[in-house]
């Protein structure tokens, strides 16, 4: 299942709404507004797979100004830079949405009419989709050689195919899924990860491909890693600096914190693209989100109105609590530093 | 407010629905099987509060007795033994409704005629609860003294007014709200608790004494730790061993490692009646409740059906992980082998 679907016929863009999984629902979008919304209130969600929609975003943008603006390539791109610096707020922990929005504007600035703008970039969202696949699947595959037989490995919010572009394996979910397919006997734990509930996405794409997954409240993982219970964890990032600080989903920190007190490896899944090889720990933005997001659970109202709410959407995992960060060139291990330089210098 | 109230005239005992809180819902029970079902349900919980409420339903069980059998002590005792093994079983890991009903049961098997078993029971439920508001005032002003002006503090699940007896106070709570009544300038972070969401019972308590409460997901402990805004984490029990070993809600085991990796004070309050001296940490059960609490968030089912959820209520925080227990008689450390022998052979 992938996480949209450009109708080439409508030229609209079609979403799963994965805030209705495990029920079935889609959203379309016909216009930027539409994108900006589909982002921000979580349609789709997952580094790669909003990164991908951003594209879609900037061609509903351009779609539009063909069909009301003289074609006027000096007017043009003012407002397609304007429309990314909309996009890029939408979620601004996240890095990948903001390297492949600022490739596209690149590459249409040096087209030389206006009527190539949307065909080229139809066709880098195109690509970013193919490659994105090719990415998904050597990550997984390197990321297999550290799954052994009889693993139970704990996994937190969602990184399976409705998180990425392709909507095929995923990052860390693929290296489940692949650790499946080469017939490991393994067995996943999911954290539900409120406040958002990704680890429904999770149990539904993971039932789905018949892996023996069971879900678990955030609170459970303490007891899980004290019983003895799980072999690795494994999750995804949004945002890898330099030094090895991950940002993730609001949690991750918790888990590692716990793994390294068990001596549990803790494995860190992403595609090259959601390194961040400029920026240091101070310039990146937590998304704090809606209040009530946690303020209600379901239809149920649980914190009173007088009651404020603390929601960061992400926290930051530092090095020293990461074993390896699995990525499509390879397995990078401590110290992070000089690994992720050498990658950096290799591409 | 009190979590629930006897009334003498129609002789039956009303609970304010806990489930449904923020919103105010009363339950009422006129027998010892909707008793049961308010305790197993949750209608009712906190170990203090449960204890109570076992009594009570002691209470009723023995008033249907004497409508119904011939007013005959060797058949009544039986019977109301036989009570309070259902009632235990209800909520095994808090130990406190086990040693008040094994309490109560010797005082009756003492009585010489039937009809003083129902105002003896009623009698020792009184006494139990006007004991509770001493103890927990107590367990507050001994813990006042770890409390500093300017604190941030960390609680998680439910210590409150609702979960005690006497419906003040409560246990770790009852210090937060001391340290308030005595004009300290503290602020507080509750965790929502998953997947029964006492922080909801923490939130509408601390708002109404006006205390500065705030609420977080679970996953956000990390976070706040990490960002150094936590000075302190105090919270509950349900049954804590000779060795020290602290069974409470689940997530309580992930705070204390997080705490500790934080250097941060892991405080645990609680009254001498939830201290097992007798038992094992393998004689321990822990109860599993239905997954339909994970499997539902509200109304929204979030886990497909055919995907299982593990749903401990409890876990296990081993004793190298708690700076200070703090009950009645004061402030309990490190070796808390010796410091709880001590304290057992002082009562």
């Amino acid at each position: 299942m992938k996480p949209f679907e450009w109708k080439q016929d409508t030229q609209t863009l079609i979403f799963v709404d994965q805030r209705a999984l495990p029920s079935l629902e889609y959203v379309t979008c016909t216009k930027l507004e539409d994108v900006l919304g589909a982002i921000k209130n979580m349609v789709v969600r997952g580094a790669p797979a909003i990164a991908a929609a951003g594209i879609y975003g900037l061609a509903l943008h351009a779609k539009e100004l063909l069909r009301t603006e003289q074609k006027n390539l000096t007017k043009f791109i003012p407002e397609l830079k304007s429309a990314a610096t909309r996009l890029k707020e939408t979620r601004p922990t996240a890095i990948n949405l903001s390297i492949v929005l600022d490739n596209v504007l690149g590459g249409v600035s040096k087209l030389q009419n206006a009527d190539k703008v949307l065909p080229y970039i139809l066709r880098e969202a195109e690509l970013l989709i193919e490659e994105d696949l090719r990415i998904n699947f050597a990550i997984a595959e390197n990321g297999l050689s550290l799954i052994k037989d009889n693993f139970a490995i704990l996994t937190h919010c969602h990184t399976g195919g409705l998180a990425v572009a392709s909507g095929m394996y995923g990052t860390a979910q693929g290296i489940i899924k692949l650790a499946f397919e080469k017939r490991l006997n393994i067995k996943v734990f999911a954290t539900e990860t409120r406040p958002y509930l990704q680890g429904r996405i999770t149990a539904f794409e993971l039932a789905k491909d018949n892996v023996n997954i069971t879900i678990i409240t955030d609170n459970a993982i303490g007891i899980l890693m004290y019983r003895k219970i799980i072999d690795c964890v494994i999750l995804g990032a949004d945002r890898v600096l330099n030094t090895g600080h991950v940002f993730n989903k609001i949690g991750t920190y918790t888990l590692a914190v716990i793994a390294n007190y068990h001596q549990i490896p803790f494995y860190v899944a992403l595609p090259i693209s959601t390194f961040d090889f400029k920026n240091n720990l101070e310039d990146i933005t937590i998304e704090e989100r809606n209040q009530n997001e946690v303020r209600f659970c379901g239809n149920q109202q649980i914190v009173p109105n007088n009651v404020p709410v603390l929601n960061p959407a992400f926290d930051i995992t530092p090095p020293e609590l990461i074993t390896a960060l699995i990525c499509e060139k390879g397995v990078l291990y401590p110290p992070f530093k000089r690994s992720i330089t050498a990658l950096r210098d290799s591409i």
